[in-house]
């Protein structure tokens, strides 16, 4: 079974840190052992692993995909919202995290988060776990 | 099993959508719950998950690739298709799908995309499903 | 079971081809159906998958990624390694590749590279291998 998880983005970008709820899933289906997929099932945000302490890391992250994919520009798409879409595919809809005695095996610093890039509104992250036979 | 499905790019640059080939692939297989795993075999090819309604944003994503690695700079590359390889690199060879009663679970809005970089050419995609036990 | 690989980098930026090492993993655990999960447990650190045969290719990506993500710019990340970060979340902290006989089923000319970006260091890469059933 997947299970879905709703987040509310406050702000039109937002990066948010889900790991504690990806964990939650694990503990509640009670895998010990295989892979964790965390899906996002929209097109204007996305999902990255990075630091999770400082976060300026991640406002820098955020700042800098603002510089390479800037908010005005000759885009075409009617509703005007081509740059969420581009750092969508930037940073990809999945992340694919091994799982061992029921623990995400996340780095010391990594964190999970769910990448909003045209917030606010209430979005859906997918969690499917597969176990290890 | 594997499933080989082979795409045909006219142009040099392309995003082809082949959601419908990659569930295909799943009706064809039975699979009700598990995994999809769509890998590109190629170096100046990859894939991404974006909006298949308009086509204004694939456009765009397509335009801004190119903004962000230019055709022509300073490679070195003797083949002169590094803004290929840079872009596969970029967007990703790979996209895993949860599957679910024999669904993918993609967003209302979302496709599968082949992004060619370096065509025409033939090109073959690999479809890989674990079934969930 | 996860397996280990410890890679050591000897400069600050460098992409090590660790293909070999991969596929050594999944001829230990005798896997010969199913799907490869390469995870990298850090967050200056990323993997990706390209040209393996013309070294110049993996140059001309570190090459392009430094202009994308220049050394200096208004970084507000205390430890001064923005940019690491940022690469880490362009190219992507896992790649997923299915195995078929017992081999990835990379395309002729792929390998698998892990992208230090803040080097020199000890780095771990785990190996994640799924089972067909």
């Amino acid at each position: 079974m997947a299970e879905y998880i709703t987040i509310r983005s406050s702000t039109k970008e937002q990066f948010i840190d889900i790991t504690g709820l990806v964990q939650g899933v694990i503990d509640k289906m009670g895998i010990k052992d295989g892979l964790c997929v965390v899906y996002v099932p929209h097109t204007t945000a996305g999902i990255t692993i990075n630091e999770n302490a400082d976060p300026d890391v991640i406002g820098d992250i955020e700042g800098h995909l603002d510089k390479l994919v800037p908010g005005s520009g000759d885009y075409r798409h009617i509703e005007g919202n081509s740059p969420a879409h581009i750092k969508s595919s930037l940073v990809g809809h999945s992340v694919t995290i091994p799982i061992e005695s029921g623990k995400l095996l996340l780095g010391r610093w990594q964190g999970i988060f769910f990448c909003e890039f045209d917030g606010p509104r209430a979005r859906q992250v997918i969690v499917k776990l597969i176990k290890e036979v």
